[in-house]
This record gives C-alpha cells, sequence and structure tokens, in this order.
C-alpha cells in the first residue's frame, strides 16, 4: 500500500509518497506558494500514484477538528494568502481517499514514537525550537485535541534572574516563544543565535527557559519522553545544560526511573528535519 | 449492579456502594488512620454488599500503572504510615473483582465530565485549590498519564508583580501550589484566607496565580472546559477575577467558541466536596 504524505511549512512543502512501513518511494520538496500554485505541485505528484490515504502534518493554526465543516481550514497564520484556505476539501475533490490532518509539531511527536527517538516508549512530547517554537504530544495512543491544538510554544515561564528582555512574542511579549526563539536569542543580543560561543551568557538564559518549559510539560503531560528539534536544538551543548536545569529543579518530586535517566528522557530528534515529513507519513498509516 | 468506591484522602476516607447509575446506596465517612485500621473499616461496608468492581481516587503520590507489579503503591507521602501501602493489593485479598485505582484529582476530572461541570463536553481539566493544589485532565477518553500521574498543582508561573513572597512549596518554594495554595495565602498575609476581604490585594495575586497556570493547562491540553474546586475556590468573587486574567492574557491567541464563551469555560465545581468520590464511582463504572 502507498499513502501520500505533505509537511506544509510556511516557506516550503515537503511531499512524499511511502510504502506501508513508512519508507519514502519518492519525496519533493516544492516553496510555498500560493495554495493553487503549491497545490497544484503536490496533486501532480500525487497522481502519478495509486495512493490509499493521505496524511497532512501542517503549520497552523489549523481546524484539527474532523467533526467541524471546517476541518482542514487554516485560520489566523501569517501567510495571508493561505487564510481561509481548507488543504482537506481541496484534496478531497482530487482524491476520494481518507484524508487526515494534524499540526506539523503533533505529528511529529507521533512520527518520534514510530520511527524515531521515542521508538522504544509509547508516549512523548516533541518541541521545536527554531524560528517559532511549537510542540506537539503523543499520549495514550493518541495526539492531544480539544479546543483545536495545543500551543505549547506560548506559555508562560518563569524569568531568568538575569535576563530583562521584554521579548518579542506579538501576542504574549514574553511567553516562552517571545522570549526563546531563535529571533528573540538575536534580538536580546543583537548577533545571530548560531554565531553566539558556547560559553555566551546567552545559553544559560536560553537552557532556563527550555527547562522552564519542559518542566511544565512533565508536571501536565508526565510523557514517557521529550524530544528536541528546530535549528536552536541543534547546538549540541545546549541539551546537557537544559538537563541539569531539569533536573535541579524537579528536585526529586516525581519517582519515575525514566526521568532519573534524564540523558534518555529529554533527547535530540531521531529524524533530524523530517519529523514532519514523517509524522505526515505515520499519520496516514494510523488505524 | 454495585460497585465499591473510595475516595483516599489524606486525612479522611469517603467511602460509598453505586449502583450502574452512579447513584450512592450508602456513603460513610472515615477518619484517615493506619492503613489497617482504616482499611478494615472500608471492608466491613463492602462485605455487606455484592459489589462487582473497585474504584479508588487516592491521595498521592501512587502507582497507578497497571501493568507495573507495584500497582496501587502508594509513594513518599507525608502520611508517613501509608508510605509503601498498597491499596489494590489490600483490597484483591479479600475482593476477587476488577479494582482500578488513579489520583483523587484525575477521577474528579472524569467526575465532572460524566456527572457534574462538564456533562455536555468530552474533555475537562479539573483543578483543586484548598491545602494543596492538583489538578487531573481527562481528554480522549482517557485520563491523562505517562511517567506516573500529571503534578499540576507544581508547575511554574510567572510572577506577580507586586509579590515578593518567597513560597511555601518544601520541593520547589514559589511553584504555583507554593504561591497560591490556601496556606501560602495564609503565609504570606498572616491572615487566614477566608477571613481576607474581597478587595484585599490578596484575591488580585491569587487570581493572577490561578489564571497563569489555567492559561498554561489551555495551551498544553486544550481542554474543553476547566473545572475549578476545593476551599479557595469556593470564595465566589475569585473565579470571575481569574476569568478576566485568562481572556486578557490569551489576548485572542487561540480561536475557539468554547473559549469565547469564559464564563462557561471556568466554572466552579458541579460536585462540591464529592468530585473525588463520584470520581471513583465513575472510575469503577468505566469499561
Amino acid at each position: 500500500m502507498l499513502v501520500g504524505a505533505i509537511e506544509a511549512g510556511g516557506t516550503k512543502f515537503i511531499v512524499a509518497i511511502a510504502n506501508e512501513n513508512g519508507e519514502v518511494v519518492e519525496q519533493i520538496t516544492i516553496p510555498t506558494r500560493t495554495p493553487n500554485e503549491t497545490m497544484k505541485e503536490v496533486r501532480s505528484l500525487f497522481e502519478r500514484y495509486e495512493i490509499k490515504r493521505i496524511g497532512i502534518g501542517s503549520f497552523g493554526p489549523i481546524n484539527v477538528n474532523p467533526e467541524s465543516e471546517k476541518f482542514g481550514e487554516l485560520l489566523s497564520t501569517p501567510k495571508i494568502e493561505w487564510v481561509g484556505f481548507n488543504i482537506v476539501s481541496y484534496l478531497k475533490r482530487y482524491f476520494n481517499i481518507p484524508i487526515k490532518v494534524d499540526t506539523d509539531v503533533n505529528v511529529a511527536a507521533l512520527a518520534e514514537v514510530r520511527y524515531g527517538a521515542a521508538k522504544d516508549v509509547s508516549s512523548c512530547v516533541y518541541l521545536t525550537i527554531g524560528t517559532g517554537i511549537g510542540g506537539g504530544a503523543y499520549l495514550d495512543g493518541k495526539l492531544i485535541h480539544g479546543i483545536g491544538h495545543p500551543e505549547m510554544g506560548h506559555i508562560n515561564v518563569k524569568r531568568h534572574p538575569q535576563d530583562g528582555f521584554e521579548g518579542i512574542c506579538p501576542y504574549h511579549k514574553d511567553c516562552f516563544e517571545g522570549l526563546a526563539s531563535g529571533p528573540a536569542i538575536e534580538a536580546r543580543f543583537n548577533q545571530s543565535a548560531k554565531d553566539l560561543p558556547d560559553d555566551h551568557i546567552a545559553w544559560e538564559i536560553e537552557s532556563h527557559y527550555i527547562a522552564e518549559a519542559l518542566i511544565n510539560y512533565i508536571l501536565i503531560l508526565a510523557p514517557e519522553r521529550i524530544v528536541l528539534g528546530g535549528g536552536v536544538s541543534k547546538k549540541t551543548h545546549l541539551i546537557p545544560l537544559v538537563r541539569k536545569k531539569v533536573k535541579e529543579r524537579l528536585n526529586g518530586y516525581i519517582q519515575s526511573d525514566k526521568l532519573e535517566k534524564i540523558d534518555e528522557y529529554i533527547v535530540y530528534t531521531g529524524l533530524n528535519d523530517l519529523a514532519g515529513l514523517y509524522g505526515a507519513i505515520a499519520l496516514a498509516l494510523e488505524e
């Protein structure tokens, strides 16, 4: 069986055909232009195969409630040409097969459990820290939904005592994303995050905010693993700093073998920049 | 069909027999003494009926993993006589029927969906604010688990700008519980929370911390409703203050009809001080 998969992002779409083992048969990358231009290229790939299902991991916010008549509709995204575009109903016109959609970070959490860094456990939180910060959770066999999808990147975090930066989130100023995204680091220090040396105070502050957020995810969701992706997480000295702070701050409060082994509990993505694409494949293949 | 239900608390056990509609047939309250003394009274009530299942909502931390050999064992609770006591294996010796256990707050979330203030929706977060602060979540047909159970009362919250109180949580000092439990209010103002007038700054500060916590629960779990219980939540002017702050701080970021109607979104418990007991009943009756 073959499935079609789309990781729909604000700058590019990664589109693939995969088999029932999640192996990619063909994969293309398309720059995100207007919905019609971009989706036409998606269609032409999909039409060359006999696909049985489609899975989509999308940028958001997007309506992910299958019972809503607006299921698949993009909401208040900054990509204005896409506001109100319904990716599911568009594809339904051409492909009369099951189509599933969820957020890029929610499907990435699923992908890490199925194929990536959380393969040996059954639940995880996936967090991407880059241009923005977003998180998804796969728990008890399901991706988390309720009123829409989680927006874990925008939670409150406790201030680092030496950080007076006002934050750059247009909605909340100094929420997690407003204080710790790549652009926030750069705005705070007038320097690209990539160029900041490992011993710069930026990383003490950054690891503080990531640890504060992870602690809240742990206390609220109790996942079996936390997987970090995105550009900022590529700084190899960062995750060890985060682990140390999470352990100190939790202070033995939660007794868990898994949490004790903190090096295996907070880990780097096993799928690099393809967590979203593999998530879309995994979503298509889910029962 | 009859079931046995226990709300196991640190100061008292509420024990009941209920029918398949969740209606209580007989109910007793027992002070929490030693495990043997207390459990003997539980047994003598249960033995007078032909019960088919037992549900328990317990104080914690407690092992709630049915696959663990320590399922039902109380962990590092301050009630030292109960540390290491296994409530499930104790009852199994006398009753050869299915026995389920979860935390008091997790089952309370279930109870609010089945019988209480969240009857018209399918997911909720239940938060009790009293001597301690604890939260549970019922989402997508399941209570949240992973590595143990959530400890939502101990999350980080952003400081109120006028609050310099150091916090009283023995584990984390100024986590949510450390800053906003009943005893924290009293320690901050040297006055019983009950006696503080409605226009006291205490309630501005308290509603700030509750709102900060609820915002994090909303962004991480996206529940369809939030139900508040516990002694502090009985202050009738408090919930309206919390609603206002949640709405201001989210700033329209999450688009949801449910969240728009904030008076129906953040509500007082429908089961008063019996949410835990009804949760134990609901847990016993779950498939």
